[in-house]
């Protein structure tokens, strides 16, 4: 396995959808410039402009690939105003992003984050439009680095970066109270209360409640709940989640981003 | 073309939607543990947890593939259950699945099928999760045969799994009674008659029913119908299959999987 | 970068959503043909049989494309008829295509494209299906040429085929009639009106309708427009876009492909 096989490999994440002929032009942009580079599709169904979920989609997404994979994320409400376009390089990451906050979650975990501003025409398309600059601005730059580029060739080091937090859970010795933050397809709600809340009082009943309807109990896994029946247990991300066994929990319980849930360890 | 080459692949069925950073983490998995596969995205959109849909679905897209692709499944209602991980090899095809079934129809047209239970901890995450263990044991082990491991190392051969059947056809000489087991995109209805049926009436007048609905006639293609007429023809997968031609025949008739569809030889 | 690394490329775009085996279909018959080619989706959300759709999707996708690279197009509705499939080669672009007008557009921008129909056994499927020439047909074809196939051997040279033309929007001096030619996955509207009309008339005040609405204002980008309020622009393809900063012009005002949009200078 040759290490630099990675440089040469660029991920895909956008609002884009899959109908529209964007997506597309991001391909042939990168492969106009290095016709060798691997392109590797993540997600073009975030939300339009959900930057919220763009943060916990990167954050449950890029950790898992190898150093040196370079991932392109235009998820761009600010496009055409003056909001800069960054080139982040993280320990582990490298990411060409708008400067919105929703690779700042990501980066909260690595050290080292060095930030350039990417302001040099040599590596945009000749003309650049007021409407796309993930196909005129970060494309190019992406496909440059899949080149071997230097990164320092993109522009200078910034320091002043828009940050995201996503909300902070109220955590207490016997009690936890927080919010759903990310529904998935199964309709499971993932909250922002950690996995070791539930596994600090695994031995304890507990009374659980998302929004107002209180949950059976907590399980391990889905596998352990009575079909139909909405249980917690801890994600595959190491957080809090709701779901129903061969159901789908935001449905049944009516519950979306911002939902409140609580845990009450009983007496 | 070096036959090599097809070892270093891996294709993608799952149940996970693309909005879901799961797609994403198991692309992650994959290339950390061989940067230089190539992965190739069959579908994401299998209906949740849909075993019967996933078993028509892999016997017609696998077998197009050429030997040695690695193909990796997960629609896995079971997980974090006691059922088992496998390792299925045909004399044509190479499986990641869980056991429950959906990769049975497509090799029960093959020969020499081994399967291995996956129980070897070297060839998993570290830390595997209770709730996600396509990213946890199936994408690693797919990976680590696509850099040539040996499959005996993945685990013992098993002789036991999940039997998957569609329901049977009731064939006689002048007609035939079945179902409908797929619908697809285009609102195309898939039946379990086989293609034969039509051909060895086709010089008969035929009554062709479709829930309650009495079908118009068997064409060879599309585009032998009239516009907005519900016809009987052999679909591309050798299967009875009930269409409209610019139309959309699941909406036009009220039918879905499971409905009935006869077809009798007039005197 | 050595250009033949492109000739190993095959882009795909369907009708065919991602819930079918039918994209897998094709991709395992390109692969069984040429293990070691590379293929990216472009697409498999084109709207089934809608051939316009297709026509602006490949206008404003493939020119991005660098020379050698194979694009695969299956949008068909003639499929079993007697249309011809073709193989299109401009000075630019190399296309996989049925006879029905949807690459028209796309090559009317090149010079010197030569149009071969495919009628060559040898590069087809061992059995030809009625309803599915993409997998049976076209794949192949493809598949041959990424490995180097001279284009010559698949078919005769044909100078009849079916052209397409968008509908032609009405320009004078100080105003612009046309109408929406494309909606896109944000609810933007792009209509056939050239960008240059804005362009030359934008120190006037302006009257734009679409539909009976009048629209606010041009702008020039989406940043300039107050949050929610309709807004003229020159979109990424440098045609006239009717937008709505953080929100969805088509449903904000009820406009579709077809829609009408006037531009009026005012005195």
């Amino acid at each position: 396995v040759k290490e630099f096989m990675v440089e040469s490999l660029i991920t895909l994440t956008t609002d884009f959808g899959e109908s529209s002929p964007y997506v597309a032009a991001l391909k042939g942009v990168i492969l106009g410039i290095h016709p060798a580079v691997q392109i590797l599709d993540l997600s073009h169904q975030i939300p339009p402009q959900d930057l919220g979920y763009a943060a916990f989609f990167l954050k449950n997404a890029i950790p898992f690939f190898p150093t040196g994979v370079i991932h392109l994320v235009v998820v761009d409400p600010g496009v055409g105003s003056n909001r800069a376009l960054l080139y982040v390089e993280t320990d582990r990451h490298r990411l060409l992003v708008p400067d919105n906050g929703c690779w700042a979650l990501l980066a909260s975990a690595c050290s080292s984050t060095v930030v350039r501003r990417l302001d040099q025409p040599a590596y945009r398309r000749p003309e650049v439009s007021a409407t796309f600059h993930g196909r005129d601005i970060l494309a190019p730059a992406a496909a440059w680095l899949s080149r071997g580029l230097n990164p320092e060739l993109l522009g200078p080091i910034t320091h002043d970066w828009i940050r995201f937090e996503l909300p902070a859970p109220l955590l207490e010795r016997e009690s936890a109270t927080g919010e759903v933050i990310f529904v998935d397809h199964f309709g499971n709600l993932i909250t922002n209360i950690p996995g070791d809340v539930l596994r600090s009082l695994a031995s304890r009943p507990l009374r659980i409640t998302v929004g107002r309807e209180p949950i059976a109990r907590a399980v391990r896994t889905y596998a352990d709940a009575d079909a139909g029946a909405p249980v917690a247990l801890v994600s595959s991300s190491d957080l809090v989640e709701i779901a129903v066994n061969h159901g789908n929990a935001a449905r049944q319980l009516g519950a979306t981003i911002g939902t409140a849930v609580t845990i009450n360890a009983l007496p």
